[in-house]
């Protein structure tokens, strides 16, 4: 097996997943070291959102392999040689492929069964949409060893409300799923044999929109936010009108009018 | 019925609601279109706050009449004559009213007791509060028709975490009151038949309030959430202190002192 | 009794507290007052809190004496000589108290075993961390004397959603623990006999860390979620990869990965 071979296999890489054309579900397969994300996970994952990035999929799903969702960095290759610069490239190479997740044209569900801690709960946090089981666990737990997860606060921040955020960056405690909904960090909590069930009904919704608008949309929802409310209002207006100019949304409205399903060619 | 007189009954004004003087309801009055932001329902609506901006009401309430609170967009209008200009100048148009609920001196209550969809949806987060019946429900559908309901995201995303807006963009599904409010898109839900008895209540507080203290304070609030946290300390402790020097305040402080109800002339 | 020992006890500092060392507690002192922030109390807290921020203090926690947590500002000594100039100098200085609480290197955790209404609650949003005791009742009330709560409206507004904040600022009215513990301004409620073991809890937690995670992460948390995403991540990796540099985190994780506990000298 030559290094590429290995690599693509990190990933497995599934189209059409859950019966659904336009699905690709990503899972992380590392699972005897519950995925913890080592350099050749990180490139596998981030040639793997590359490629998916400029193709017709319409929907990504990011699950693991094996008991755990994403055990975070893998502490022993990271332990191996310390020094600044090396660090400072692992956590640029990491933030790279979050911010990756944020600009995908598609929406990226974490399908989430087991825990996600530190880097593997920032991967939850950066997903546009998450779906947990309830078994699914979420901790920061670097302060448990002296790091701080400081890039994982980012992502986590954004979703969850300061204090709740504090508490899990401050403590490492986990958080059950339930917990996790009530704070933002997930949308839904289902019984585990429910969980591709839910992530289907997601997925299946979405596809059914044209991608023009998702696309667009999710674009644009994440640029809006961090700007003030008027500046917000002037792109998502722009947005809007542009949107309404493509012929799935003339379709779209002209359909709801005549009171009949839209011709969308696909 | 000349134009003036129709586009006066598109909003139907009503001074001291609920008995209560210095509240004005307005009441989107297109029930057979489930009053959708037709031009002339936004500008009538639009003349209808210009004109309590410089009045003397207290609070403003905006409501539907019929089943439902309010659709959005007028579909049908909107499809008539497609262009990018027609476009930009209707989204404009309808974030200038949004904006003029935030900047209206008054706090603004949306009384919400049907659905609420796409910029029906947005008008109930612009509001300052929000009470729903237990029969409203809340969705950003215009994915649905492949238009991505992107003004309204902006403040979705200011009212609700970041995972429940983009689920409700990019799926188009309804949230029930109950999910409403525990995502913060509404304060209160209320049996049906309690919906006027809990938006007096809440009016009738506000009312009772010193205007200097409501007005000012509800500038600042939008003002200071745009601002990095020192700035906006600088800017709260500037309008506190003029605040205080209000013959209103001085009066009103005093009053507890003496532990006398304050004798405010109004 | 000079002014300095009068100053001193307005604050009662209690290091080694709840058994804990390095877990000191700052008590407000003034009973009778409800613990109301005289420009005494406020120096009194300041000075302590300067004393701290050059200590081996790790955790640091804010209680009250009394029935209630704090009250707010004095307001008989407020209204004695009102002029714009004391006002401004009044609330810049309780802004400064406000934000040295954010700034110091230690975790903050607001101990809340009854009312904390005004720049009372304010304290509380301003904490780190915040317990409460399920008797404990949160109001920012200012706006029922004619005086908005302007500066308690700054963390208010970046703790809770906007609606629930501005609600609380416009009616002034009261809310209990357990919705204070929904809307994100505690991070949990327990039973008044149970709130000592509940902060000991978290501190315990917290003192358990090494010193530079804490204090590093502290800092990175509160600078970055005032940035756009990718200047956070920027900040963030820079400082995580600092973090991994130190001995404690070296240690942490090496410890990790040998399966045994780390050997922080301390």
């Amino acid at each position: 097996m030559n290094a590429d071979a290995l690599s693509a296999s990190l990933i497995e890489t599934q189209a059409g997943a859950y019966g659904v054309p336009g699905v690709v579900q990503l899972t992380m397969n590392r699972p005897d070291a519950f995925n913890a994300l080592s350099e050749s996970l990180l490139d596998a994952l981030q040639d793997a959102l590359n490629a998916l990035a400029v193709s017709q999929a319409r929907v990504v799903v990011i699950a693991g392999a094996g008991r755990a969702f994403c055990a975070g960095h893998d502490l022993k290759e990271m332990r191996a040689a310390p020094s600044l610069t090396y660090y400072q490239a692992l956590f640029a190479r990491c933030t790279k492929l979050m911010m990756t997740i944020q600009r995908l044209p598609q929406p990226v569900i974490a399908r989430v069964h087991g825990i996600a801690t530190a880097a593997g709960c920032q991967l939850v946090a950066m997903c546009d949409l998450a779906v947990a089981s309830d078994t699914a666990r979420f901790a920061v737990s670097g302060v448990n060893l002296g790091l701080f997860c400081a890039t994982p606060s980012v992502p986590l921040s954004r979703n969850l409300s300061r204090k709740a955020a504090l508490e899990m960056l401050l403590t490492g405690d986990f958080i059950d799923a339930a917990e996790a909904k009530q704070q933002g960090l997930v949308n839904r909590v289902v019984p585990a044999d429910s969980l591709d069930a839910e992530v289907t009904r997601l997925a299946v919704s979405i596809c059914a929109k044209p991608v023009e608008a998702v696309t667009a949309g999710k674009g644009l929802f994440y640029r809006q936010v961090e700007m003030g409310i008027e500046a917000a209002y002037q792109l998502a207006g722009q947005t809007m009108a542009c949107n309404m100019m493509d012929g799935s949304a003339l379709e779209g409205v002209q359909a709801f009018i005549d009171k009949r399903p839209p011709d969308w060619k696909r």
